[in-house]
């Protein structure tokens, strides 16, 4: 009889203990949990402090009751396992009701202990009214705040998935809120020019938006005046009340009512490190592709591990559901004696942001840049379906890759609709090692309500195989501010469209239905570089003036990528 | 200077035309339409009939003069190739508006003619009440009959793409409708227990649906009365008013004010078959993968050609949009020197059905039955996004795989939300050669409102690989009526769902959270024959049962498979 003790009871140790007793009825499963709730719905706590999510009980998707009752799995919620005895095989447990400790032994132990959110030492941080958002508890602290001290101004620090989701949330119970965000851009998987959607969607919704601001200090002025008033309510109510002053690395001071720490999280390897496991750069705990920590006989899934990076097999660190998820599967598999192995995480993400989704997959530019992986990049922007039927939006799409393969390096999109569609048709075909030759040939569903004939998909790899075929030259949103004197810049669109959209500083217009008859107005010694709004008549035009003898390079992704890229 | 004339101004010749003058300035391009419009958006007339589209001229996406304007094709609408001389090498023309015939030489030929509603040789069939729906004119006709008749009552024949779109229009005119198809199911693409949820959909909002019933006769019944009252209007509107009598083959009849035949349609061959090129058994034009007919000089793409088919490689008649648009593409750029391969159509399509969605990609049941190819298949039937988030619907989704190679062979799904997301993903699988065994590490995009850590296609390959690796017994819904007397039915659902959405006649019912305390009840000498709502639970159960000593099957997709395929 196997016995399997398994440490965290959220994604990758509820599904690993889940699947481990469907292979055996035999097997002895104890999962430990410190925290009071199993299997909860992390994913959905934004999105109950905002109310989209009315009924906080869809959030507990088991008990311990439930796991008894069906995997008959032994569930203990508020007993954390302290330490491990990795040459005696037990661990010793502390309960955090009564504070006794007690050891059990096992066969094979699965560490599934997620990441914390990481709060830097700022002076002032620790205060009543400073918050991070992990779990139940959390949420509820973060709710009863809100209820009791109705804050006005509502402050969310880290413009990651958790910052995107609180700021959403806050917004949406009409608190006004402020955003700071470290870098130049929120949502870090995507290229900047990318999340310029973002930022443009998070202005135009009235949050205020501090990019490349860093929180310097926090002061807590607790309101003596409103807790003198109140002298008949609860002691707590009284503490609640209050503001806080914060101070950026920029000098600005922000008043607010509220704040929420989610600059990111740290993989809680503590007791991992104090058992001599392994760990990696990131700080995550080490597996081999069969989820073995550098002790064969304990294994590791989820947020707390670091897993192979799909392009370049090295380790990364990727805290994300679906792989703690697949992981937890897998490693009850190979716990009980199957040999399944990891694939490497592509990182594939998408956040709402209101209306707005932005989605990536793979590597963007910038960690290709940083690992010197060659790459060739497009833009298109094409309806998410057939612009004649309704509902249709703009998909944003950038994509990476391979010039020497053609494979695909990553992918980013954004839009109102159909975005989650097109990463996940990149990811299958990033998985399956397709190159953007075959990219072409998708056979995607059509029908005027879902898509087009030609999918935003097949179009991008249209643009992308002119490029790899030659039949294209591009030039880059990032080029344009810096084009020489032997470069004329050239906008193929109509007139009205300049005057409503705006255009590029010093461009002359021709537009491409007229460029055959007034071909003779452009200079045959410069290069033109060309640019309508989204890219394709822009290669329209590019291939009659290259045809006709000219030197000429298209702007791929045309004025949308340029605009948006500096939002 | 090469000349390249094109037959046919829609989807193929339209896409060809354009690429062709990308490629080359010099080449002289000559595109012959036998109708008044080119480029137009076949596959929204429906929805401009039904009111979603409300603009017409948004259906019109070319014209002849923009085509000039931009790509310099010379674009002769109402002028149709009526002869091809192959050895020769030119083309005889006739001139519809005045009936001039003329000749035009070429270097290459793209035939692009398309496909034609097919209507049998019904007694009666020909008159003015009965339409077909294949371009701008029928669509003009179509509302004018609805404008003038004002039809209380609109019969549709053949339960196509068309034929379900044209139900729908009609629906949301208000007319109420009768839709008629041979089959005993609506979509081929699918088998027919996924077109269940395509039949519950209609009937629930109100459609008469005729299923196994063909049109035998029509009765025009001009109505003299109204004519007499209206005696001061056009003829042409007393010539509409009238009434159809239809009589089927099972005996029924119908009276009904408009017709539609939509049972399907048929290459446009005639003069591929005059001039003496090879076609195929459908009737469609025989292509080799460069999409040259028998005549290397002549290219032919879109809805008149035989594409091999995708899992056989064998030739096949399958008329839709997206292989059109980008064989045309690849035949300009064969025609002009480059050498693109077509790779085989998958058939990936998809149906709006009033709020549901339809959609299928590669091989369905009743065609790998008929092709002698081996298969396994599961149903698995899961929310579109987090459960626990607002506005998820259930996917059903049916998984045809190979259980030699694991290799995808087919997949359909319905429901409301997610459903093209999920076939878009099987049809890059597919296309990529993945196995079900590599579904499994499929890394898509998740957040709340999009997906869920563990998306359907993981889901659905989890119990294929169950499967196959003999983890799972399956057994299928359209075994469960045909037990023997050593199989027993044990649905392990809770007593109140089997009260609220039905359950299998014999069934006992153990809940599965008691199965472990109440497995004595259960005979071992019997095949216990588990089924739940979706096959989840019951996954559980057979688990905990064979663990046990227990010879046990599962109902893949569980009761809800069972009941949609009696819809």
């Amino acid at each position: 009889m196997t016995k399997i003790l398994i440490v965290g009871g959220v994604a990758g140790g509820a599904s690993a203990a889940a699947r481990a007793r469907r292979l055996s009825e035999e097997a002895e499963i104890i999962m430990f949990e410190r925290g009071p709730f199993v299997s909860f719905a992390n994913c959905g706590l934004p999105y109950h402090i905002g109310g989209d999510i009315t009924d906080r009980s869809k959030l507990l998707l088991q008990t311990p009751e439930s796991f008894l009752a069906r995997f008959n799995v032994d569930v203990r919620v508020m007993n954390e396992v302290i330490s491990i005895d990795k040459q005696s095989k037990f661990v010793t447990v502390r309960n955090l009701v009564d504070g006794n400790e007690y050891s059990e032994s096992y066969d094979f132990l699965l560490l599934s202990p997620g990441a914390a959110p990481f709060v830097p030492a700022i002076p002032g941080i620790d205060n009543p009214l400073t918050h991070t958002l992990r779990n139940i508890p959390d949420m509820d602290r973060i709710i009863k705040t809100i209820q009791m001290n109705k804050p006005e101004h509502a402050t969310v620090v880290g413009g990651g998935f958790i910052g995107l989701e609180m700021m959403e949330a806050f917004h949406q119970l009409g608190i006004s809120t402020t955003l700071i965000e470290m870098a130049d851009q929120v949502m870090t998987p995507v290229d900047k020019e990318m999340a310029g959607f973002a930022h443009a969607e998070i202005k135009q919704r009235g949050v205020d938006l501090r990019l490349s601001a860093a929180l310097e200090s926090v002061e807590y002025i607790p309101n003596k005046h409103i807790a003198d008033q109140n002298a008949g309510e609860s002691n707590e109510h009284q503490h609640l009340q209050g503001k806080l002053r914060l101070t950026l690395n920029n000098g600005d001071a922000i008043d607010t009512d509220m704040l929420i720490m989610s600059i990111g999280v740290r993989p809680e390897n503590t007791l991992a490190q104090n058992t001599g496991l392994q760990l990696g750069a990131f700080g995550g705990i080490s597996v081999n592709e069969h989820l073995q920590t550098s002790d064969p006989y304990i294994y590791a899934v989820g947020d707390a591990v670091e897993d192979p990076d799909f392009i370049t097999g090295k380790p990364s660190f990727v805290p994300l559901a679906g792989p703690a998820n697949r992981q937890g599967r897998m490693a009850a598999d190979n716990m009980l004696g199957r040999k399944e192995s990891y694939q490497g995480t592509q990182g594939t993400a998408i956040v709402k942001i209101f209306d707005l989704a932005v989605a990536s997959v793979g590597k963007n530019e910038k960690t290709l840049k940083r690992d010197n992986i060659a790459y060739e990049k497009v833009y298109v922007h094409t309806a998410s379906h057939a612009g004649y039927y309704p509902g249709s939006e703009i998909v944003s799409l950038k994509l990476l890759f391979s010039p020497e393969t053609g494979k695909i390096l990553g992918a980013q999109a954004a839009g109102k609709d159909g975005i989650d569609k097109r990463i996940d048709v990149l990811a299958v075909a990033q998985r399956a090692g397709m190159t953007v030759e075959q990219l072409q040939h998708l056979e995607l569903t059509y029908a005027p309500p879902f898509g087009s004939a030609k999918d935003v998909i097949n179009q991008a790899a249209f643009v992308a195989n002119n490029i790899l075929k030659g039949d294209a030259t591009p030039i880059h949103f990032d080029e344009i501010d810096h084009l020489s004197d032997n470069q004329l810049l050239l906008d193929v669109r109509n007139p009205g469209e300049l005057k409503n959209v705006g255009f590029i500083n010093g461009a002359i217009n021709i537009p491409v239905d007229q460029l055959r008859q007034r071909m003779e107005e452009l200079p045959k010694d410069k290069e033109i570089i060309i640019y309508c709004q989204v890219g394709l008549r822009g290669n329209v035009a590019y291939r009659q003036l290259v045809n006709n003898g000219y030197k000429a390079k298209n702007l791929i992704g045309g004025y949308r990528t340029y605009k948006f890229a500096q939002a």
